[in-house]
């Protein structure tokens, strides 16, 4: 059976360049970089290296802005939580939007547990933030915005620039959750205009456990792991060597590569959306269309549900998800599909298809093949689709395939 | 230029089959274990593996017992402030050693600052808390107490049962900071009679990167780092497979190896503590002398530095530490040390060495063939030393040899 694999919101696979760059840290280079012997040398080398190389993909000022940590949820329970306490005596309030990855809605839930005050603004249809939203929830007592630079479940391109104008004028730091795009768009931190921006490994073909967040120079954090002397002082705990090392490999790949990659991508994307929405009724593209990362395709399939479908593609040898793979087994409709205006009932019908660059047209092409007979087999079981029939008969007797 | 590597509390190599058992999460194996497709199953079988592994190394009654972690700084941080929060209610004092890891003391440290309060217990010459001075803070409102399984920079191996036994009389919980022992000594969570104990892979021949904290069954803790469903809800992030692996495979190999490995590093241990010590004059052992790590022996040289003898260890081919190597570059008097009654010019000459399984008594023959002329080198050009001699002159001629 064919393998397809469209679940790289998930997890990349990782590239055979990343791992040869991590084998020698899980073989003979096993010091501790903060070893003042020899033995350590060649870890705080890689370390340093991989430093300047998630900087440079980023063009950030100095290396010493990017600090390692173990996920991209650890970079934004870091960055809510270590910037929020930071500027705690200049006020409690946080703005972020309503459809946040979980790291970073519950780490603020947690700061709002703790007498912090949480605004969540809203999205559009589109999944968009309108950044006069943010301009007018800022107020005396505004110490955070963190708007996400893009959404993993249904790839809306966020107008980070645009916030950051708002919030720049108004000396109100800037986060942005950025695993999605980083190392699958171009990122400038000058250009964005953030404070500080998280990003993980293992969404560009780099590992899982290496990730970062970046902070601008002279933004305080408190740490959210102490310790010892580790990154500067801002997150102890022995570094993950080959992980980073990876990780600053997947980058320094990434940024030489990342125009081709969406250059790949969009093409495949695009097929995708067309041919799935056109080929099959009730088939609803989620996320705005043209705003959206290069290789993400995410609808809501009225009148059936993500997972069976999801199940039924797997039995096809069609790797996708229904939604965040971090909530995947809480199987609740998504907080984002919500924030978007959807109902419950077609949040329920999530699919997600993420390309990644060892996709081809032929694997898109195979995806077009197998969806409308799954679609039309649980249509064929469903209440909901059955309901909609009898009361539209004949109307749209296309409505299944 | 013989290579002898003896800092093995910076770091352990990794075992090749745990290098092995990793590797596929490298490669092919890169799901992610939340997917419900079959590329998340070898990932998530994996890590399920590897908690029944950790699991059965600690004695512990399920393996849902285990969360991991990226690091034992990780888990000490999750242990001392997500029980100390999850208790608040009840009370806010917390008890620990004065010579715990940075990654404890400043856990601590950091709740002290959000209103908890503190107290630090005293240790004797050999390092040891006594358990009676465990008991006499116990007060009402005491939430935790939390005291490391053995030390790592002087090796000392603390009285938990002791201890356990007044904490469970008391209700109290208690966590062991067992980085340094766990793997290295048998443990039996149930026998130590703690409610929460910290381990880390690289200090038992598994990755950086692999870390875990334990937690019985029944006990709550808050989350450090929120997000996603990971660990039960207890720790979000994308697990890092193949670290997990590691350590699951070095658990599994310890606690098949645990005596084999002792019955090495003992003797080992104690012909390089006899030699030193006898062989060259003002060198103290630090640490209890029979009540220590199996492969540490830890000393303070009088009239030099520690850093310096480690430099010229390092010159010929032997790599130490001179104390934690989570603070090794901050050159400040260790407050082990100090806690333990040295004076800072004392504990200025601390000095470290750590065997490990891959060592051999050859090795350490080395380290006593090349010792007393790097400390007569040094004392040579001490001024502590010349002041000493010239006021004892003739009566201790050989303390430099």
């Amino acid at each position: 059976m064919r393998k397809v694999y469209l679940d790289h919101s998930a997890a990349t696979p990782l590239l055979p360049a990343v791992k040869e760059a991590m084998l020698p840290f899980l073989g003979g280079s096993f010091g501790n970089p903060l070893s003042l012997h020899n033995w350590g040398d060649p870890a705080r080398e890689a370390v340093d290296q991989a430093r300047e190389q998630v900087a440079a993909l980023l063009g950030a000022g100095s290396p010493d802005e990017v600090i390692f940590t173990s996920s991209g949820t650890e970079s934004n329970n870091f960055a809510i939580k270590g910037l929020a306490s930071a500027l705690q005596s200049k006020g409690k309030h946080i703005i972020i939007s309503a459809i946040e990855h979980f790291s970073v809605m519950n780490s603020a839930r947690s700061l709002e547990k703790m007498g912090f005050q949480l605004t969540l603004v809203p999205v559009d249809k589109d999944g968009l933030v309108n950044p006069e939203d943010i301009r007018q929830n800022l107020r005396d007592g505004t110490i955070l915005v963190s708007v996400m630079h893009a959404n993993g479940e249904v790839g809306a391109i966020q107008p980070i620039k645009e916030i950051s104008a708002i919030t720049r004028e108004r000396k109100v730091l800037l986060h942005t959750d950025a695993v999605a795009t980083c190392g699958n768009l171009p990122i400038d931190v000058t250009d964005l205009g953030v404070d500080a921006l998280s990003l993980a490994g293992n969404q560009f073909y780099g590992p899982k456990g290496g990730a970062a967040l970046w902070v601008k120079k002279g933004v305080r954090i408190i740490p959210l792991l102490d310790g010892g002397i580790q990154e500067g002082g801002r997150r102890a705990g022995t570094e993950d060597v080959a992980a980073i090392v990876g990780l600053g490999k997947a980058a320094e790949i990434a940024a030489g590569d990342i125009v081709g990659r969406m250059n790949k991508l969009i093409p495949m994307r695009d097929s995708l959306i067309k041919g799935l929405t056109t080929q099959i009724g009730h088939v609803i593209l989620t996320g705005h269309p043209q705003k959206r990362l290069p290789g993400h395709a995410s609808f809501c399939v009225e009148f059936i549900e993500g997972e069976s479908m999801l199940m039924l593609l797997n039995s096809q040898g069609i790797a996708v998800s229904s939604g965040s793979s971090c909530t995947s087994r809480a199987l609740k409709a998504s907080h984002v599909l919500i924030a978007m205006g959807y109902n419950h009932e077609i949040a329920q019908g999530s699919l997600l298809f993420t390309l990644g660059i060892e996709n081809s047209a032929d694997d898109v092409d195979y995806v077009l093949e197998s969806m409308p007979s799954i679609v039309d087999r649980l249509r064929q079981m469903s209440p909901l689709y059955s309901k909609y029939i009898k009361t539209n008969k004949g109307g749209l007797s296309n409505a299944g395939l």
